[in-house]
Protein backbone atom coordinates (compact mmCIF):
# COMPACT_ATOMS: atom_id res chain seq x y z
CA UNK A 1 0.00 0.00 0.00
CA UNK A 2 1.25 3.44 -0.54
CA UNK A 3 2.23 5.36 2.26
CA UNK A 4 0.06 8.61 1.53
CA UNK A 5 0.89 11.84 3.54
CA UNK A 6 -0.48 15.55 3.61
CA UNK A 7 2.28 18.00 4.00
CA UNK A 8 2.19 21.97 5.30
CA UNK A 9 4.57 23.68 2.49
CA UNK A 10 5.01 27.55 3.12
CA UNK A 11 7.52 27.53 0.57
CA UNK A 12 10.24 28.66 3.07
CA UNK A 13 13.73 26.81 3.82
CA UNK A 14 12.03 24.66 6.71
CA UNK A 15 8.72 23.20 4.84
CA UNK A 16 10.81 22.08 1.85
CA UNK A 17 13.43 20.43 3.70
CA UNK A 18 10.26 18.49 5.42
CA UNK A 19 8.92 18.00 2.17
CA UNK A 20 11.96 16.37 1.25
CA UNK A 21 12.89 14.06 4.17
CA UNK A 22 9.03 13.06 3.54
CA UNK A 23 9.60 12.17 0.08
CA UNK A 24 13.07 10.42 0.93
CA UNK A 25 10.99 8.26 3.28
CA UNK A 26 8.16 7.59 0.01
CA UNK A 27 5.47 9.16 1.10
CA UNK A 28 2.99 10.15 -1.82
CA UNK A 29 3.12 14.00 -0.88
CA UNK A 30 -0.10 15.92 -0.90
CA UNK A 31 0.48 19.62 -0.34
CA UNK A 32 -1.34 22.32 1.32
CA UNK A 33 -0.13 26.06 1.10
CA UNK A 34 -2.10 28.56 3.63
CA UNK A 35 -2.90 31.62 1.69
CA UNK A 36 -3.88 33.50 5.39
CA UNK A 37 -3.09 37.38 4.25
CA UNK A 38 0.66 37.24 4.59
CA UNK A 39 2.31 40.35 3.62
CA UNK A 40 4.91 37.94 2.41
CA UNK A 41 2.59 36.13 -0.10
CA UNK A 42 5.63 35.87 -2.57
CA UNK A 43 6.12 32.27 -0.53
CA UNK A 44 2.86 31.27 -2.20
CA UNK A 45 5.00 31.53 -5.58
CA UNK A 46 7.93 29.43 -3.96
CA UNK A 47 5.53 26.76 -2.82
CA UNK A 48 3.94 26.21 -6.43
CA UNK A 49 7.63 25.61 -7.84
CA UNK A 50 9.10 23.32 -4.42
CA UNK A 51 5.68 21.15 -5.13
CA UNK A 52 6.64 20.85 -8.85
CA UNK A 53 10.43 20.00 -8.00
CA UNK A 54 9.39 17.80 -5.22
CA UNK A 55 6.23 15.92 -7.96
CA UNK A 56 3.53 16.68 -4.97
CA UNK A 57 1.25 14.15 -6.10
CA UNK A 58 -1.57 17.00 -5.41
CA UNK A 59 -0.85 20.71 -4.15
CA UNK A 60 -3.62 22.94 -2.64
CA UNK A 61 -3.38 26.60 -1.83
CA UNK A 62 -6.20 27.62 0.27
CA UNK A 63 -7.33 30.63 1.56
CA UNK A 64 -7.98 31.70 5.29
CA UNK A 65 -8.17 35.53 6.04
CA UNK A 66 -6.50 35.73 9.48
CA UNK A 67 -5.32 39.06 8.24
CA UNK A 68 -8.97 40.20 8.70
CA UNK A 69 -8.58 39.34 12.41
CA UNK A 70 -5.17 41.32 12.72
CA UNK A 71 -2.74 41.06 15.25
CA UNK A 72 0.49 40.14 13.74
CA UNK A 73 3.16 42.66 12.01
CA UNK A 74 3.07 39.58 9.30
CA UNK A 75 -0.57 40.57 8.26
CA UNK A 76 -1.11 44.03 10.16
CA UNK A 77 -0.50 46.98 7.82
CA UNK A 78 -0.63 48.93 11.42
CA UNK A 79 2.03 46.71 12.60
CA UNK A 80 5.68 46.89 11.03
CA UNK A 81 7.73 43.68 10.84
CA UNK A 82 11.03 44.21 13.13
CA UNK A 83 14.19 44.33 11.28
CA UNK A 84 17.86 44.03 12.79
CA UNK A 85 16.88 42.00 15.90
CA UNK A 86 19.85 40.17 17.81
CA UNK A 87 17.90 37.14 17.46
CA UNK A 88 20.88 35.12 19.01
CA UNK A 89 20.09 37.02 22.72
CA UNK A 90 16.76 38.20 22.70
CA UNK A 91 13.83 35.47 23.48
CA UNK A 92 10.65 37.39 23.63
CA UNK A 93 7.74 36.12 21.09
CA UNK A 94 8.06 38.44 18.49
CA UNK A 95 4.84 40.90 16.77
CA UNK A 96 5.89 38.36 14.12
CA UNK A 97 3.83 35.51 16.30
CA UNK A 98 0.52 35.01 14.27
CA UNK A 99 -2.00 33.81 16.52
CA UNK A 100 -3.06 30.42 16.41
CA UNK A 101 -1.39 29.75 12.92
CA UNK A 102 -0.33 26.29 13.56
CA UNK A 103 -3.67 25.42 15.00
CA UNK A 104 -5.77 26.86 12.03
CA UNK A 105 -3.06 25.16 9.63
CA UNK A 106 -2.61 22.25 11.09
CA UNK A 107 -6.76 21.36 11.47
CA UNK A 108 -6.92 22.26 7.76
CA UNK A 109 -4.23 19.43 7.15
CA UNK A 110 -6.56 17.31 8.98
CA UNK A 111 -9.29 18.05 6.96
CA UNK A 112 -7.12 17.24 3.78
CA UNK A 113 -6.03 14.06 5.50
CA UNK A 114 -9.40 12.40 6.28
CA UNK A 115 -10.25 12.86 2.42
CA UNK A 116 -8.23 11.52 1.59
CA UNK A 117 -7.51 8.39 4.06
CA UNK A 118 -4.15 9.68 5.16
CA UNK A 119 -3.00 9.27 8.21
CA UNK A 120 0.25 11.14 8.11
CA UNK A 121 0.87 15.00 8.38
CA UNK A 122 4.53 16.55 7.89
CA UNK A 123 4.62 20.15 9.17
CA UNK A 124 8.34 21.39 9.66
CA UNK A 125 8.46 23.36 12.81
CA UNK A 126 11.15 23.54 14.73
CA UNK A 127 11.92 24.58 18.44
CA UNK A 128 15.54 25.42 18.01
CA UNK A 129 16.48 28.41 15.72
CA UNK A 130 13.29 29.73 15.70
CA UNK A 131 11.27 33.05 16.86
CA UNK A 132 9.63 31.21 19.97
CA UNK A 133 6.36 31.18 18.63
CA UNK A 134 4.53 28.86 21.36
CA UNK A 135 2.79 26.51 18.22
CA UNK A 136 6.49 25.10 17.19
CA UNK A 137 6.86 23.42 20.08
CA UNK A 138 6.95 19.86 21.56
CA UNK A 139 4.54 20.48 23.47
CA UNK A 140 1.55 22.02 21.42
CA UNK A 141 2.25 19.03 18.50
CA UNK A 142 1.58 16.38 21.60
CA UNK A 143 -1.77 17.81 22.22
CA UNK A 144 -2.88 18.68 18.91
CA UNK A 145 -1.79 15.18 17.86
CA UNK A 146 -3.97 13.90 20.89
CA UNK A 147 -7.10 15.87 20.06
CA UNK A 148 -7.21 14.98 16.16
CA UNK A 149 -7.44 10.92 17.26
CA UNK A 150 -10.57 11.69 19.57
CA UNK A 151 -11.74 14.57 16.70
CA UNK A 152 -12.37 11.97 13.43
CA UNK A 153 -14.62 9.65 12.35
CA UNK A 154 -11.70 7.99 11.13
CA UNK A 155 -9.83 8.13 13.90
CA UNK A 156 -13.04 7.28 16.66
CA UNK A 157 -13.61 4.18 14.23
CA UNK A 158 -10.25 2.71 14.82
CA UNK A 159 -9.71 2.86 11.04
CA UNK A 160 -5.96 5.01 11.51
CA UNK A 161 -4.46 6.31 14.16
CA UNK A 162 -3.39 10.62 12.82
CA UNK A 163 0.55 10.61 13.50
CA UNK A 164 2.31 14.31 13.11
CA UNK A 165 5.68 14.20 12.00
CA UNK A 166 8.04 16.98 12.52
CA UNK A 167 11.53 15.75 11.47
CA UNK A 168 12.80 19.00 12.27
CA UNK A 169 11.52 19.67 15.37
CA UNK A 170 14.96 19.62 17.34
CA UNK A 171 17.55 20.40 14.90
CA UNK A 172 19.49 23.72 14.65
CA UNK A 173 19.27 25.55 11.42
CA UNK A 174 22.52 24.61 9.90
CA UNK A 175 21.80 20.97 10.73
CA UNK A 176 18.28 21.21 8.66
CA UNK A 177 20.04 22.86 5.59
CA UNK A 178 22.90 20.31 5.91
CA UNK A 179 20.11 17.50 5.74
CA UNK A 180 18.15 19.34 2.79
CA UNK A 181 21.42 19.72 0.69
CA UNK A 182 22.62 15.99 1.39
CA UNK A 183 18.98 15.22 0.37
CA UNK A 184 19.55 17.34 -2.93
CA UNK A 185 17.33 20.82 -2.15
CA UNK A 186 17.40 23.10 -4.13
CA UNK A 187 17.04 26.57 -2.22
CA UNK A 188 17.01 28.83 -4.33
CA UNK A 189 13.29 27.80 -5.02
CA UNK A 190 12.44 28.63 -1.55
CA UNK A 191 11.20 32.01 -0.35
CA UNK A 192 12.11 32.80 4.02
CA UNK A 193 11.74 36.24 4.17
CA UNK A 194 8.85 37.89 5.82
CA UNK A 195 9.52 41.32 3.93
CA UNK A 196 10.97 40.66 0.03
CA UNK A 197 11.14 43.52 -2.33
CA UNK A 198 10.74 43.21 -5.43
CA UNK A 199 10.47 39.75 -7.45
CA UNK A 200 10.92 38.03 -3.71
CA UNK A 201 14.09 39.38 -3.36
CA UNK A 202 14.84 38.90 0.64
CA UNK A 203 15.47 41.79 2.94
CA UNK A 204 18.37 40.44 5.08
CA UNK A 205 17.23 42.16 7.91
CA UNK A 206 14.14 40.02 9.39
CA UNK A 207 14.47 37.27 11.82
CA UNK A 208 13.48 34.41 9.12
CA UNK A 209 16.59 36.47 7.00
CA UNK A 210 18.81 36.46 10.16
CA UNK A 211 17.82 32.77 11.06
CA UNK A 212 18.70 31.39 7.34
CA UNK A 213 21.68 33.27 6.42
CA UNK A 214 23.33 32.21 10.05
CA UNK A 215 22.50 28.88 9.69
CA UNK A 216 24.28 28.38 6.01
CA UNK A 217 26.71 30.46 7.38
CA UNK A 218 27.24 27.89 10.20
CA UNK A 219 28.00 25.65 7.49
CA UNK A 220 30.67 27.49 5.73
CA UNK A 221 27.80 27.25 2.61
CA UNK A 222 26.22 30.26 0.51
CA UNK A 223 23.10 30.43 0.18
CA UNK A 224 21.79 30.31 -3.25
CA UNK A 225 19.05 33.43 -3.22
CA UNK A 226 20.42 36.95 -4.55
CA UNK A 227 20.09 39.17 -0.71
CA UNK A 228 21.70 42.27 -2.96
CA UNK B 1 -14.26 44.31 33.13
CA UNK B 2 -16.31 43.26 29.75
CA UNK B 3 -16.64 39.35 30.13
CA UNK B 4 -15.54 38.82 26.11
CA UNK B 5 -16.36 35.99 24.76
CA UNK B 6 -16.24 34.52 20.64
CA UNK B 7 -19.17 32.43 19.25
CA UNK B 8 -19.12 29.95 16.31
CA UNK B 9 -22.92 30.84 15.31
CA UNK B 10 -24.15 28.39 12.51
CA UNK B 11 -27.51 30.38 12.15
CA UNK B 12 -29.05 26.90 13.31
CA UNK B 13 -30.73 26.26 16.31
CA UNK B 14 -28.34 24.82 19.02
CA UNK B 15 -25.51 27.55 18.20
CA UNK B 16 -28.30 30.52 18.11
CA UNK B 17 -29.58 29.34 22.05
CA UNK B 18 -26.21 28.98 23.04
CA UNK B 19 -25.45 32.57 22.25
CA UNK B 20 -28.65 33.42 23.83
CA UNK B 21 -26.96 31.47 27.16
CA UNK B 22 -23.98 33.42 26.43
CA UNK B 23 -26.02 36.87 26.11
CA UNK B 24 -27.99 35.99 29.31
CA UNK B 25 -24.62 35.61 31.11
CA UNK B 26 -23.46 39.05 29.94
CA UNK B 27 -20.40 38.34 27.84
CA UNK B 28 -19.75 40.49 25.18
CA UNK B 29 -20.69 38.18 22.00
CA UNK B 30 -18.08 38.29 18.71
CA UNK B 31 -19.87 36.02 16.38
CA UNK B 32 -17.91 33.87 13.98
CA UNK B 33 -19.85 32.27 11.27
CA UNK B 34 -17.91 30.11 8.85
CA UNK B 35 -18.72 29.69 4.85
CA UNK B 36 -17.14 26.24 4.33
CA UNK B 37 -18.70 25.57 0.98
CA UNK B 38 -21.75 23.82 2.35
CA UNK B 39 -24.91 23.34 0.46
CA UNK B 40 -27.09 24.81 3.13
CA UNK B 41 -25.65 28.50 2.73
CA UNK B 42 -29.10 29.77 3.56
CA UNK B 43 -27.47 29.25 7.15
CA UNK B 44 -25.32 32.31 6.95
CA UNK B 45 -27.87 34.39 6.27
CA UNK B 46 -29.82 33.21 9.24
CA UNK B 47 -26.48 34.10 11.02
CA UNK B 48 -26.73 37.21 10.42
CA UNK B 49 -29.96 37.87 11.50
CA UNK B 50 -29.57 36.16 14.51
CA UNK B 51 -26.55 38.25 15.44
CA UNK B 52 -28.14 41.55 14.74
CA UNK B 53 -31.04 40.03 17.15
CA UNK B 54 -28.58 39.17 20.14
CA UNK B 55 -26.68 42.32 19.40
CA UNK B 56 -23.21 41.15 18.60
CA UNK B 57 -20.76 43.61 19.36
CA UNK B 58 -19.17 41.86 16.38
CA UNK B 59 -19.82 38.97 13.63
CA UNK B 60 -17.67 37.92 10.73
CA UNK B 61 -18.20 35.63 8.09
CA UNK B 62 -14.80 33.40 7.03
CA UNK B 63 -14.10 31.68 4.12
CA UNK B 64 -12.56 28.70 4.18
CA UNK B 65 -13.06 26.29 1.35
CA UNK B 66 -13.40 23.00 3.10
CA UNK B 67 -15.57 21.67 -0.44
CA UNK B 68 -12.59 21.55 -2.53
CA UNK B 69 -11.58 18.45 -0.02
CA UNK B 70 -14.99 17.08 -0.44
CA UNK B 71 -15.83 13.70 1.53
CA UNK B 72 -19.21 14.59 2.98
CA UNK B 73 -22.43 15.38 1.83
CA UNK B 74 -22.54 18.33 2.83
CA UNK B 75 -20.20 19.83 0.63
CA UNK B 76 -19.88 17.39 -2.00
CA UNK B 77 -22.25 17.72 -5.28
CA UNK B 78 -21.48 13.90 -6.15
CA UNK B 79 -22.70 12.57 -2.30
CA UNK B 80 -26.57 12.74 -1.83
CA UNK B 81 -27.69 14.11 1.33
CA UNK B 82 -29.71 11.45 3.10
CA UNK B 83 -33.29 11.98 3.77
CA UNK B 84 -36.21 10.27 6.01
CA UNK B 85 -33.74 8.00 8.17
CA UNK B 86 -34.74 6.34 10.76
CA UNK B 87 -32.69 9.22 13.24
CA UNK B 88 -33.95 7.08 16.96
CA UNK B 89 -32.75 3.57 15.99
CA UNK B 90 -30.13 4.31 13.27
CA UNK B 91 -26.66 5.05 15.05
CA UNK B 92 -23.93 5.42 12.85
CA UNK B 93 -21.84 8.51 11.41
CA UNK B 94 -23.67 9.27 8.71
CA UNK B 95 -22.77 11.04 5.37
CA UNK B 96 -23.30 14.94 6.79
CA UNK B 97 -20.21 14.50 8.87
CA UNK B 98 -17.30 16.79 7.12
CA UNK B 99 -14.01 16.19 8.28
CA UNK B 100 -12.20 17.94 10.74
CA UNK B 101 -14.71 20.76 10.69
CA UNK B 102 -15.10 21.51 14.38
CA UNK B 103 -11.02 21.17 14.89
CA UNK B 104 -11.29 23.89 12.18
CA UNK B 105 -14.12 25.62 13.47
CA UNK B 106 -12.66 25.82 16.90
CA UNK B 107 -9.10 26.97 15.32
CA UNK B 108 -9.89 29.85 14.10
CA UNK B 109 -12.62 30.79 17.06
CA UNK B 110 -9.11 30.62 19.01
CA UNK B 111 -7.20 33.04 16.32
CA UNK B 112 -10.02 35.20 16.87
CA UNK B 113 -10.31 35.23 20.56
CA UNK B 114 -6.26 35.70 20.84
CA UNK B 115 -6.58 38.55 18.82
CA UNK B 116 -9.13 40.36 20.97
CA UNK B 117 -8.20 39.06 24.29
CA UNK B 118 -11.32 36.99 24.74
CA UNK B 119 -10.45 33.51 26.61
CA UNK B 120 -13.49 32.34 26.15
CA UNK B 121 -15.11 30.81 23.29
CA UNK B 122 -18.70 29.80 22.97
CA UNK B 123 -20.00 26.28 20.79
CA UNK B 124 -23.65 24.69 20.59
CA UNK B 125 -22.35 20.88 20.21
CA UNK B 126 -24.72 18.73 21.12
CA UNK B 127 -24.09 14.49 21.88
CA UNK B 128 -27.21 14.09 22.78
CA UNK B 129 -29.92 14.12 19.18
CA UNK B 130 -27.37 14.53 17.59
CA UNK B 131 -25.82 12.68 14.40
CA UNK B 132 -22.88 11.11 15.99
CA UNK B 133 -19.99 13.57 14.89
CA UNK B 134 -16.64 12.56 16.58
CA UNK B 135 -15.96 16.31 16.92
CA UNK B 136 -19.78 17.07 18.86
CA UNK B 137 -18.21 14.87 22.16
CA UNK B 138 -16.63 15.98 25.37
CA UNK B 139 -13.89 14.32 24.81
CA UNK B 140 -13.29 16.37 21.65
CA UNK B 141 -14.20 19.66 23.53
CA UNK B 142 -11.48 18.63 26.34
CA UNK B 143 -8.90 17.59 24.07
CA UNK B 144 -8.92 20.71 22.16
CA UNK B 145 -9.17 22.83 25.24
CA UNK B 146 -5.47 21.54 26.49
CA UNK B 147 -4.13 21.87 23.18
CA UNK B 148 -4.95 25.72 22.54
CA UNK B 149 -3.63 26.14 26.01
CA UNK B 150 -0.13 25.30 24.50
CA UNK B 151 -0.33 26.63 21.29
CA UNK B 152 -0.84 30.61 21.82
CA UNK B 153 1.32 33.14 23.33
CA UNK B 154 -1.61 34.92 26.01
CA UNK B 155 -2.06 30.71 27.65
CA UNK B 156 1.48 30.13 27.42
CA UNK B 157 2.50 33.30 29.03
CA UNK B 158 0.04 32.96 31.43
CA UNK B 159 -1.86 35.98 30.68
CA UNK B 160 -4.80 34.07 30.82
CA UNK B 161 -6.63 30.29 30.39
CA UNK B 162 -8.60 29.57 27.03
CA UNK B 163 -11.97 27.60 27.66
CA UNK B 164 -14.52 26.25 25.36
CA UNK B 165 -17.60 26.73 26.91
CA UNK B 166 -20.51 24.02 25.69
CA UNK B 167 -23.83 24.67 27.79
CA UNK B 168 -25.67 22.59 25.42
CA UNK B 169 -23.74 19.16 24.99
CA UNK B 170 -25.59 17.20 27.56
CA UNK B 171 -29.01 18.66 26.66
CA UNK B 172 -31.74 16.67 24.47
CA UNK B 173 -32.61 18.84 21.60
CA UNK B 174 -36.26 19.56 24.00
CA UNK B 175 -34.42 20.72 26.48
CA UNK B 176 -32.64 23.06 24.33
CA UNK B 177 -35.55 25.03 22.63
CA UNK B 178 -37.05 24.92 26.18
CA UNK B 179 -33.94 26.54 27.32
CA UNK B 180 -33.82 28.95 24.35
CA UNK B 181 -37.65 29.98 24.50
CA UNK B 182 -37.32 30.89 28.46
CA UNK B 183 -34.65 32.88 27.14
CA UNK B 184 -36.70 34.76 24.27
CA UNK B 185 -35.14 33.22 21.19
CA UNK B 186 -36.82 34.19 17.70
CA UNK B 187 -36.36 30.27 16.09
CA UNK B 188 -38.05 31.52 13.50
CA UNK B 189 -34.41 33.59 12.49
CA UNK B 190 -32.91 30.15 12.82
CA UNK B 191 -32.40 27.80 9.83
CA UNK B 192 -31.11 24.07 10.63
CA UNK B 193 -32.12 22.52 7.33
CA UNK B 194 -29.34 20.39 5.07
CA UNK B 195 -31.11 20.69 1.89
CA UNK B 196 -33.29 23.66 1.76
CA UNK B 197 -35.49 24.62 -1.14
CA UNK B 198 -36.68 28.23 -2.16
CA UNK B 199 -35.82 30.86 0.40
CA UNK B 200 -34.60 28.55 2.97
CA UNK B 201 -37.65 26.63 3.43
CA UNK B 202 -36.55 23.41 5.32
CA UNK B 203 -37.17 19.44 3.69
CA UNK B 204 -38.47 18.65 6.73
CA UNK B 205 -36.58 15.20 5.80
CA UNK B 206 -32.92 15.63 6.65
CA UNK B 207 -31.69 14.87 9.99
CA UNK B 208 -31.24 18.35 11.11
CA UNK B 209 -34.97 18.69 9.97
CA UNK B 210 -36.18 15.39 12.00
CA UNK B 211 -34.11 16.15 15.03
CA UNK B 212 -35.50 19.75 15.30
CA UNK B 213 -39.16 18.88 14.48
CA UNK B 214 -38.98 15.52 16.74
CA UNK B 215 -37.13 18.33 19.40
CA UNK B 216 -40.49 20.82 19.41
CA UNK B 217 -42.78 18.13 19.31
CA UNK B 218 -41.32 16.34 22.13
CA UNK B 219 -42.15 20.05 24.00
CA UNK B 220 -45.37 20.51 22.62
CA UNK B 221 -44.57 23.43 20.96
CA UNK B 222 -45.18 24.67 17.23
CA UNK B 223 -41.98 25.00 15.11
CA UNK B 224 -42.67 28.54 13.66
CA UNK B 225 -40.75 27.82 10.65
CA UNK B 226 -42.87 26.80 7.44
CA UNK B 227 -42.47 23.45 6.66
CA UNK B 228 -44.96 23.53 3.60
Amino acid sequence: MNKVAVILLSGGLDSTTCAAIADKAQYELHGITINYGQKHNYELEASREVAKHLKFKSHAIIDIDLASFGGSSLVSDDIEIPKNRDIENVHDIPSTYVPARNTVFLSIALAKAETIKAFDIFIGVNAIDYSGYPDCRPEFISKFEDMMNVATKDAVQHIGKYTIHTPLIELTKAEIIKKGLDLGVDYNLTSSCYSPREKGKPCSQCDACKLRLKGFSDIGVEDPLNYN
